[in-house]
Order: structure tokens, then C-alpha cells, then sequence
């Protein structure tokens, strides 16, 4: 018995995102990245509301250790809990639990229900003992509970207790608006305990950047249950953020969850994946940036003992310490740098390599984020530089002449390790599109993997504003192969020149990059 | 006087980001963005580490609001305060405040500083007096201040009440790693003010998702000062984020601080384009999704009320509930526009404005910070466009042969409102930089005061990631004519062609302004 429950709600209220339309297999990889994460529920949808949903509760999902919970709300107002088409499905769902919403705000009930505050509570006890007559275990979601707290403290408590009483395991209750403070939450919740006992749960959202202090407010005042999407993926602002509450709960607070929160960075990248929405680098815990250091004098001191500025162990969370190389950082981030890239850091290399990232950084350079290029020219600094291929010539025109509509057009030679020649062109929407088609669709000749390169994202910086467009300017681009992401630069006055070899360094680095040995 | 008092960190601690490179012209940008929300301190940076901050910081600035501060730490151990570089730097500091970091961690003292507790204490007593003696009010950093209270809580409150002893105005308690709950933060708050009176500060960072909710905690328990950065930039994770905190101050807690944060919505956007990184659409309260609503019900009831389903009214952080609806919000922001330019804001005028904009907005344009371009758009719009040129034909090269430089060179045909044709061409440091050229070249026979102007920034955004090269870009450029500077945008799947739209605007811009009534 662990000492709080943890049920995801990614599948349902974390696909209310904009953006985000999750496929029936969508949901089968995330149903089994969370089982094996180990959290105890995992909310699938909403079979009454769509046919994706019913088809995944159509039948039993077997699971190591979660549990599915199907989603639905109290009867309709004037139908009969046995004649309720919501009631019906949830009941057809394959699964044990089900977790159904009511109102718990007096205003939404007489303004938006439109009946009167005993026709709600009626609504509530019904539907729930229908449910749990029927051999279902019953959540109760309490919608805008704090909302309705502070409005009518009276009538809150009045909904928490019928759910319990009608026989609901747990009474979750919800920020919905996620305008609650935690201190509001904390109060509400100690308060409600003692109607209801020991079995509520705690549902926040992000619109005041609190949800994750909301739902530790909650569990410090006595909740047991916390509802959480992975990424905190939601509505509007999104929900608490599974990745931060998990770990803020046992590292920080010492609670005892089933979740395995080392796999946490692993599922994070994946629902980012699958849910096909940009990975936040920034994110506490899981982000790729969340324990990358840069500073000279941090370096020094972390290197002395992480402890000194990193709040917890990478690992803890599977992420990974990451240093940043610039000027400030000195010999030991390079000397760290190699040691990961298997290449022996003698006095020698490290000094070399940090000659070399001076004098490109004074050039405007910059290696912090270009992991791809700063390992390509450490390869070539140690003498270790693979030359899969090389352009001895291009020509790229754009013009406009009379037709309102600019015409991008590249032609490339490329030359691969053993001499061969292949001479292309490609248009493209604008100059750098045309060379970036014209190089894959040559390098594809030789290495047929181009073809599954994919950039995704494309940085322009210029360097010194005073010079204008003749200034030098700096393109980072960040490329995927569908397995992993890295990022080069390059820089010029010519923009097309600085894409250029940041194109070509991205490349060179996914023709070569499988053959190192580190 | 205020209850709160405001400490932005954007462009010293927020800097710090990863990926995030401020130059002198972007940090007195978003130094007058600032000043107009009405933040009561602006930290510009580190006189002592690098040159930009050094020339911010060689002259006065200015403000209406806002008084800046120089950031810089205690002397260096055995360097005597009156010798060390670092407070000499922040005594040349035009400011009449600074503020400066120390330890108070027993475990930092020891093991990253080497020194005794003791000796400590005196190069913070120290550099306080010395500041405070040559005429500096000062501001006292203390640096992971809860991880030291942890440790050794006499030790820590020790630091605290040495700095103010030794005259500093302020002590802020920082949590360095973001590691602390808030009620941690909470606790110790209320026991150093003990010991110092109420002069703390509060300055937190994001690794536990808590920076928001422990900067409110330590507001709660009785610091009144809080550091924040505008979209909560800062390292790894990053610090709490203004556009978060001082909402949840005024409308949440009823606190009244100087800002005016219906003007939070623009600083947050105005600050993503500066440092060219992406605006978070999901961000609490400044986001593009935050007043975003999904699903029927929810629309229903919110047409009803808004309070239904909004915690705020999303006017009071100058933000919009969604396209349809904000149209009435944005007519009267067209309206004020079209009276500033001497326009008379008919109904007619008004909407066929909003029409355009909102029809460019769609393709990727911005025009909160392109001055210039929707100067030009709604006089366009309004039948009052200046045609003082056109441009019939160009045409770019670009090309390396073999010699390994890349030559870019344009060629162009520009006629003037009276049918004279110039054709020419030019060379350039790209293809920008070329067409730049040749357009300057030809316009000037017809308008020699293109000759003065300057472009003093271009950044280029990449619009939809997943699209990468062949994504639409849009490019800003700023101009200045040596008395005022101005912002054009273009949008284009060309990179050369957004420069070109945002080239051609800023010259429209520069020949006609001057004649235009307002």
C-alpha cells in the first residue's frame, strides 16, 4: 500500500489540449508507457462521447499495474440514471472503475444546469448508486469544488458527502477554472476531510502557474489521490504536471508512490512524441535544459559536488547532467566532454579543442546548444574527423521579374569519400530550401538515410546589429532522424552561407555519428 | 507606496537562459518595456563581466518609473573591498543602486569559496559598507539562502543580519537551486525577518515547478520584494515568471504593487521577440491558449458568464479570450491607433483594419512590435498610401566555385513616382545584404536621405518548426535614421523574400513619414 494514489487523466482532460487529437493507438503506446511508469490509473476517455473512446473501452486492456478508468458524468437532468445514454456506456466500458463528474458550484448549477441545488444532489446520488448497484467502483470528480467552496461552503461539503455516501471509493476535487490558490485549496481540503473521510483526490489546473503547489497543498492537507497529466498537458494553461508533482512528492516530501519516477524523462519525450506536440526543454526535471549549467564558476563547483547547485540527482528522474561548453567553462567541462565522447582527455586535446572554441566563439559561434557541432569539432580537433563527402561547387539564383512570385532555384556538386560525383539541382520555397533539397537529394545517392532526415527548427541571430545586413549572423538548426535530435551552427554574413554549414555539419553528423565508438 | 515592491531580473539572471544572447540595443528595448509597465527595479546586468553591460551602465538612463540596478558580487577573498575590480565596477555604475550576491551556505563557504564561515561574513559586511559608504544603496543577494537555512540556520540568519547591519537596503533570500517547497520558503521567511526587520527579498527558481507558488509563500509569510523575470526566463528551468506573480499578487491576493499589469500581455510578447525565442502559447495568463475555450458546454456557459469557466477577466492582464469575441477589445486599441495618426476612426475604417490585420495575423505577421508596417497598413487601408516607388525586377546570385567564398550579388530595377527607371546592381555579405545594397544604391538618386539610414537589428523567426526550411519565416528589421527607429516585418516561405517586404517597408517608411500629417 503506497501512501498516495496516482491517476493519470493524460488520455482525457490532457487531450482537451489545443492541438492535440490522440489515435486509438495514440492511447495504446501512452496506456503502456504510463503501466510500465506504474501509476495506479490511467483515464482512457470518454466512451459516450466518441467512438475512438468507446473502441479502447470495448475491451479489457491488460495491464501489470495500472488500472483504466472510463469517464462520463451524472445522469442528465429528467433522465432516469437506468435510461441515461453516459450511464449506459460507462457501464459497457470493460473496466472496474469508471469516474464521473458533477457540479459542486451553486452558481454553475442554478446558471449553467439551469435546476434547482437539490435536483443536483439528487443528480449525484443517483448516478453514483446506479453505478457502483452495477458492479463499478465510482470516482467522483467534483467540478470547480474551490470555486464552490468559497461561494457556498455549505453546499460543497453538502456534494462531497452524497458522493460519499452513494458509495464513491474517492471524491476528487477540482480547480477547474485553476484560479485557486494553495492556500484555498489547503483550507477547503482539511475542511472536507472531515465529511468525507480519508478518500479524497485533488484535480488542478495551470491557470495561475499554481497547479502543481495546488495539489502539494492538497496532499500536505490530508488529499490521497492526485490527478495529473504527463507534461501537464490540458486545457488552456494545462493540468498539473505529472513529471513535477511525482517527483516534488517523493524526493522532496518523502511519500511513498507505485510510480517508478526514474522512467519519468523516458515517458515525457514519448507522450511529447506521440502526442506530436514540441518536448519543452525547459521543463523542471525532464527537460533536456533542466540540469544544464553553464558558468565557469558553477562548473568548477559542480564538478566538486553536484549537490552544491543541482536541487537533485539527475538520475533520480532519468534525465542527465549536461554541461554547457562556452568560453567561461573552462578545461574541466571540456575535459568532461571528451571523457563522455570515449576519447582520452590529455592536457593536450583539451587545450587544443578549447583554442579552437575560443577562436570560432569569437567569430560568433556558440556551442552551448549545438551538441552536433561542438562533438564534430572535437572529432576534427583530435584528428578524428570522418569527411563523408565534400561540395566543391554551387549556385543558387532567386529572381523576380514581373510575375510577383520569387523563384528559388540550387544546383550542387557533391563528391562522397570515394570520389563519385553527383550533380543536382532542386528548387525550393526560398534559397536555403532550395540548397537544403539540392544537398539531401544528392547525399541520398550515397546514404539513402538523408531521406529520412527532418528539420525541426531553423534559428537566424544576427550578431552585430550595427552592421546590419552585412553583419555576421549566426543559424543553429535542430535536426531528427525519428530517434534522436541534435543541433549545429554555423555563421557568416552571408545567411545562406551560415545555413550551409550548419546544413552540412547536420548531415555529416547523421552519416557519420553511428560509426563512432564512445 | 506600494505593498510590493518589484524587482525585474530579465536581463542579468533571465539572461542566463540558454540560447539567449542580449545585445545592448535589445537590453534598452526591453529596459523602456519595463519602465512603462511600471516594474520599480530593472537589474540591466554585470558591469564587471562584460563589455555590453559595462557601456548599459557608463551612462544614466533615464526613467519614468523604474530606477536601475548593477548587478555584481562581494569582494573577492583577500582583496581588499577599496581593490577589488568587481565593486570598482559598480561604483562607475551610473546607478544609485546596486546589487551584489554572497553566500549563505555554510557547505558553499567551505567547499566551493574555501573559506572560513567567518571570513564570510566579513567580505559581506565588508563590500556592503564599502558600497553603502561611497554614496550606493544596496540590495543583498543572499545566494541559496534556503539550502544554507536547511543546513545551518544560525549560520544563514547570520548572513541575512549582517547585510543589513552593514546598510543594506534590502536582503533577498534566493533559492539558487529551485529546490524548496514553499513551505519551507514560508518558514523560513517569518523566522529571518526576525532578525532583519522588513527589508526581504524573495528570488526563486523553477527546477520543482514551485517558483511561482514559494515567491507567493515567501510574499505570504512577510517578504515584500520579488525578483522575477518577464516569461520566467532564466537558467535551466528558470526563475519565477513575472507574468505570473504579479497577477496572482493583485487580482489573487488583493496586494497593490506599482505595475500596471494589463499592460503584461504585450511586455511578455514585446520581450519573446526581442530575445528571439518562442512565445509559450500555453503560458498562465500572457499565452495565446490561456483564454482559450474548447467544447460546446463550455462555450454555452461562458457566453452566459465568463466568470463560469475564466478565473480573470483576461483584459486585466491585457490578454484576449479568443478571435470572435476580442474583435470589440482590438477596435478600440485600431480606433486610438487611426486617431494618433490623425486618422478619424470611422466604424468603416476601423473594421476594414482589424480585417486586414487579422487576415495577415493568419499568415504569420506580427504587428505588435512592426510599428512602421502597420503605419503603412493602415494608411494602405485607408486609401492613403504613398506609392514612392516600385519595384519592377531584381535578381540575386549566389554562388562558390571552387574558391571557397561565396559571392552574392543583386541586380535591380526601381522606379520612382514619376516613371524614372534606375537600374543597378551590387555586391554584398549575402544576398541580403546585397539586395539591401543595390535597393539603397537606386533609391538614393531619388531620395539622398536613404543614404543615412542604418538597420540596426534583423532577426528572422521561423513560423512553423515541423516545416523547417520550407516553413514560413518572418523577418523584422529596425531602422533607424539617426533620430528615429522604426520596425518593419515581412513573411514569406523566402527568407529574401521577408527580408525584402521589411526592407522595402522601412524605405516606404523613411521617405514618407515626414510627410505625413498627424
Amino acid at each position: 500500500m503506497t501512501d498516495i494514489t496516482v491517476f493519470d487523466t493524460t488520455l482525457r482532460d490532457g487531450a482537451q489540449m489545443e492541438g492535440i487529437t490522440l489515435s486509438l493507438e495514440d492511447k495504446r503506446e501512452i496506456i503502456a508507457r504510463l503501466d510500465d511508469l506504474g501509476v495506479d490509473f490511467i483515464e482512457g476517455g470518454m466512451p459516450a462521447s466518441n467512438p475512438t473512446d468507446r473502441s479502447l473501452f470495448s475491451s479489457e486492456i491488460e495491464l501489470a499495474h495500472s488500472k483504466m478508468v472510463a469517464f462520463g458524468s451524472t445522469r442528465k437532468p429528467g433522465v432516469a440514471a437506468a435510461d441515461d445514454a453516459g450511464l449506459k456506456a460507462l457501464l459497457e466500458a470493460r473496466t472496474e472503475w469508471v469516474c464521473i463528474f458533477g457540479k459542486a458550484w451553486d452558481f454553475h448549477v442554478t446558471e449553467v444546469l439551469r435546476i434547482t441545488e437539490e435536483e443536483n444532489i439528487e443528480l449525484i446520488r443517483d448516478s453514483i448508486e446506479y453505478l457502483v448497484k452495477n458492479g463499478k467502483k465510482v470516482i467522483f470528480d467534483a467540478e470547480h469544488y474551490f470555486d464552490g467552496y468559497a461561494s457556498d461552503r455549505t453546499y460543497a461539503l453538502k456534494v462531497a458527502r452524497t458522493a460519499r455516501e452513494a458509495g464513491a471509493e474517492w471524491v476528487t476535487l477540482c480547480d477547474t477554472n485553476g484560479g485557486s490558490l494553495p492556500t484555498a485549496v489547503s483550507d477547503a481540503v482539511e475542511d472536507t476531510l472531515l465529511e468525507t473521510g480519508d478518500c479524497l483526490g485533488i484535480h488542478c489546473h495551470n491557470d495561475s502557474d499554481l497547479a502543481v503547489a495546488c495539489t502539494l497543498a492538497a496532499v500536505d492537507a490530508g488529499a490521497r489521490m492526485v490527478q495529473v497529466t504527463v507534461n501537464g498537458l490540458g486545457e488552456r494553461c494545462g493540468n498539473a504536471n505529472m513529471c513535477s508533482v511525482l517527483p516534488d512528492l517523493t524526493l522532496k516530501m518523502g511519500y511513498d508512490i507505485g510510480a517508478d519516477i526514474s522512467k519519468l524523462t523516458k515517458v515525457s519525450h514519448a507522450v511529447s512524441e506521440i502526442a506530436n506536440v514540441a518536448h519543452d526543454s525547459f521543463m523542471p526535471y525532464v527537460g533536456s535544459k533542466s540540469f544544464t549549467h553553464k558558468g565557469g564558476m558553477h562548473i568548477d563547483a559542480l564538478l566538486k559536488d553536484p549537490h552544491t547547485y543541482e536541487h537533485v540527482p539527475p538520475e533520480s528522474v532519468g534525465n542527465r547532467r549536461n554541461i554547457l561548453i562556452s568560453e567561461m567553462s573552462g578545461r574541466a567541462g571540456i575535459s568532461k566532454k571528451l571523457d563522455e565522447m570515449g576519447i582520452e582527455p590529455t592536457e593536450e586535446r583539451v587545450g587544443e579543442v578549447l583554442e579552437r572554441i575560443k577562436d570560432l566563439e569569437g567569430k560568433g559561434y556558440q556551442f552551448e546548444a549545438a551538441d552536433a557541432s561542438l562533438e564534430l569539432l572535437i572529432r576534427k580537433t583530435c584528428g578524428l574527423e570522418d569527411v563523408p563527402f565534400g561540395i566543391p561547387a554551387f549556385r543558387i539564383y532567386i529572381d523576380e521579374i514581373g510575375d510577383n512570385s520569387i523563384k528559388s532555384e540550387a544546383s550542387i556538386k557533391v563528391v562522397d569519400a570515394n570520389g563519385n560525383m553527383e550533380h543536382t539541382a532542386s528548387d525550393g520555397d526560398g534559397p536555403v530550401d532550395a540548397i537544403n533539397n539540392a544537398l539531401k537529394k544528392a547525399l541520398s545517392k550515397f546514404y539513402p538515410k538523408i531521406g529520412e532526415l527532418r528539420l525541426i527548427d531553423y534559428k537566424v541571430r544576427v550578431l552585430d546589429e550595427r552592421a546590419a545586413t552585412a553583419a555576421p549572423v549566426r543559424v543553429m538548426i535542430r535536426t531528427t532522424d525519428g530517434k534522436q535530435k541534435w543541433t549545429t551552427v554555423g555563421v557568416s554574413t552571408n545567411v545562406i552561407e551560415a545555413s550551409l554549414i550548419a546544413l552540412v555539419d547536420s548531415m555529416k553528423y547523421a552519416v557519420t555519428k553511428d560509426g563512432w565508438t564512445a
